[in-house]
């Protein structure tokens, strides 16, 4: 915004002036890639404004902030999903799906200063609706709508959000998320640590051990508010620059709270003495025995909770994967006990750090949408999966992957065979087998073999006149290139056969 | 829009009269269901402005014309989902995936009559953008910014018309399609056969086995509207006339080609002529000698490019599902050569009738987003899998069905238990069983289990503490009630020995 009086040209100038000043410092990676991202995406404005006043022709792209997935994206995402739903399915949550837009009061308050990201549909006559922003509170009104009391529920979709994100760090206004959410009644904690234990089995699957899960929780979050003498109406507010924490240090956080907000710098510097800490259990029991925090019974009642939480994390398993960290915040509104944020710590520098699941419990959002405003308490967690997938897509780069299943291949070794190739691939896909031809009538023997051998299909069945006479068609297995002659009647159960056989 | 200025409880009185008037005098049963949903969405209608009257408060619902799953919903959609991509990869085909909305420009001037239906994104700063109306002009978007010549692919995603729906009928705002398309130079009509196929196997998969494929091809449409006198200009126009003899009678189609469109009365007859006729390849060879429709050359070339289509089918066994009828049109503007509609043909009346895929032959459209104008010919087909689900799960609607699959629920016979059975729960998920126990801490043991054989668990394992003090636990076999004792270290084992060996 501060840049809109600049030309695109000069902000790169500036923005390269930047990056070349952080490499001449030798300044850390992390802070290199960001700027180097920065600097890329105005390049790319750039390249569009030029495309556009060129004559006003159409330029042909993805909308902004989002993108297509190729067929070898889609094998790595689906291979992804496949894990993450297994594991979701281990825990015995169930499905459900809901539409990708909303009634815009379905989204409205539920998501603080975020919400201005929200994407809103054109006013075309009727309804007024907007894009999900996130699937929780479609969650929370499906609840409410249905009179749902207790249900343990994954759902895969795509959110939407107005940002500006850094695509080459795997941000879009696009994105997949992949959410459990546990809801109904339970005993205290029992839900929220196999929320975290999900969290880290599912990194764990996709070979992204290296993480760690961030909680905090929201009564400590306002105990300390409240110890500090926040006034109750800036709890939010102050929140919201606690969040920034992960992004900005200490001396600009705290200068938002005290110009931009308006609070006492007495008041900040005394949040500024917890909100920097972190730990375990062992900090848990240092705040119980701190006096001017626990004069709040909320800041009492979080630290309770979370040294139930170390307890149960210590029996799932979990308990080392974890950190206390009470800068942690989260934007959203709707959260009112624990709050999670899983980020990787792993410093390989293609791979980036930062979040890539997050979530809380959130006890009143069914309430709002209930006529009668019954609440039902929830928990649940969100894995980011656009992230996971750069990582992945990155890792596999130069990986030879398959992205048709094909199994055999119905060849001709001369002129006039089409519809005996035909005929043959019906028989074929009759029984299941997956079949493919060439769609010329009259194809090259050698072309044909080659689209076996690039494709990786294993099977490749050659027809020639002479050999259809006799009754017999060639099997050739493509890898060895070793050719066997089969009766034209037993081709079926000689290909069922090898295909069972085969490791695929 | 006539009925504007009527209140809504004058026409649902007067919607009420024409259902009556269509009961009395025993009138076609889809000609009934049609009607009463036309008085079921008024009844909605006046139920929501009733709701929003009341004191303007907030009302719980999803967006017109759209709905949530349900988690039974979901497995009948995963289940036809699963068979559906199991059929397309049995044809070769690889998948990709496109942004739910695209630059308006992409979509502009692809659908005909039908753009009205497009979702506009609200203008919020930046780029003008729309939802997606299909798969299809995605798919040719991605072609020509990839530069991909020849590609095979399916693709399953929700695309969204701001259409008037019969909800009750399966059709939808928002709905899914499953497309498959075969893009890049083929010889003729091979692709185009094979997506014929592609409908009849999935159809098949599904049950759904009275269905028949109608087809037309456009140049037989153009050559009849030219042999008939029609100006080219008016052959788009007059051609959305001939799509709606589906859902009217000859009249009054006739009659919007005359009073509409301003066709001559003599003009609309010779083309009565021939549109109402159907039949196979007798119908093609009938044509082929009538001199009137052959001065037309496009119409000699689409009339062959028939009799290799039916000749092909007869190879791939499907020519008995084939009809082809000179009346269907397909209102999109982009189809160029063959265009299909598979409709259901039994009679049940609950699963109603209707089309239920569609597509054809587009071998221009993707050279209207290349900069060069490079063609790349094109064929595809889409199922609509709403209508297929409301048949299935109207079939199954009595049906007990799992939607979580649970192996083994972790229950205790005493209270104080909750963290062995924590500790239970955690090694089992390491070791990849499905495990869940309940989430309070002291449950009674009738309550944990009734929830496994309520919910179709197969195993519970029972814990009390004289038992723990053993090494042992209890397993109980949950359908049987059979139960037995196992040492508490050999559980692991034990439980992935009856679950390999278990029928699931």
């Amino acid at each position: 915004m501060a840049d809109a009086g600049k030309s695109i040209a000069d902000q790169i100038k500036e923005q390269g002036e930047v990056v070349r000043k952080l490499k001449a410092e030798k300044a850390g990676i992390d802070k290199i890639t960001e700027e180097v991202s920065k600097l890329l995406a105005l390049k790319a404005q750039q390249g569009t404004e030029k495309d556009e006043k060129a004559g006003g022709k159409f330029v042909l792209k993805t909308a902004k902030g989002t993108r297509d997935f190729n067929p070898r994206q889609m094998v790595i995402r689906q291979q992804a999903f496949d894990k993450i739903i297994a594991c979701f399915k281990r825990h015995g949550a169930e499905t459900l799906d809901t539409p990708v837009f909303e009634l815009k009061e379905v989204l409205t308050g539920k998501y603080g200063e975020d919400s201005k990201l929200i994407y809103d549909l054109a006013d075309q006559g009727g309804e007024l609706l907007s894009l999900r922003y996130d699937l929780t509170v479609p969650f929370a009104r499906f609840l409410a709508m249905n009179k749902v009391g207790s249900i343990k529920r994954y759902q895969l979709g795509k959110v939407y959000r107005r940002d500006n994100p850094a695509m080459t760090k795997g941000r879009f206004r696009e994105f997949f998320q992949c959410d459990f959410d546990i809801a109904g009644p339970t005993d205290p904690m029992i839900p929220d640590v196999e929320c975290v234990r999900v969290v880290t089995e599912i990194l764990d699957s996709l070979d992204l051990s290296e993480h760690v899960v961030k909680i905090n929780h929201r009564k400590i979050l306002d105990g300390l508010f409240e110890a500090c003498g926040v006034p109750e109406s800036q709890f939010r507010a102050i929140c919201s620059s606690v969040d920034k924490l992960d992004k900005s240090p200490w001396e600009d956080v705290r200068r938002e709270m005290t110009d931009e907000k308006g609070l006492d710098p007495e008041k900040a510097d005394q949040i500024g003495q917890y909100v920097l800490r972190a730990g375990q259990d062992d900090l848990v029991e240092q705040l119980l025995a701190d006096t001017k925090l626990c004069s709040s019974k909320s800041a009492v009642e979080g630290l309770e909770a979370l040294k139930l939480f170390f307890r149960y994390a210590e029996l799932y398993g979990v308990k080392k994967r974890v950190k206390f960290d009470m800068s942690l915040a989260r934007g959203l509104d709707y959260y009112t006990g624990i709050i999670y944020e899983a980020v990787l710590t792993n410093q390989n520098p293609e791979e980036g750090v930062g979040s890539i699941a997050g979530g809380g419990r959130y006890d009143n959002l069914v309430a709002l949408f209930d006529p009668k405003a019954k609440a039902v308490p929830c928990v649940g967690v969100s894995i980011g999966i656009e992230r996971i997938l750069a990582i992945l897509e990155n890792r596999e780069a130069n990986l030879k992957m398959r992205t048709v299943e094909t199994q055999v291949y119905v060849a001709a070794a001369q002129k006039n065979l089409l519809e005996d190739r035909m005929k043959i691939c019906a028989e074929l896909w009759d029984i299941g087998i997956k079949t493919e031809m060439s769609y010329k009538a009259n194809p090259k023997l050698l072309v044909q073999l080659q689209t076996c051998e690039e494709q990786g299909i294993p099977w490749a069945i050659i027809i020639g006149q002479s050999e259809l006479e006799k009754g017999v068609v060639k099997l050739r297995h493509v890898v060895s290139r070793h050719e066997e002659e089969i009766e034209r009647t037993k081709l079926a159960d000689v290909l069922k056969e090898k295909l069972s056989a085969q490791v695929v």
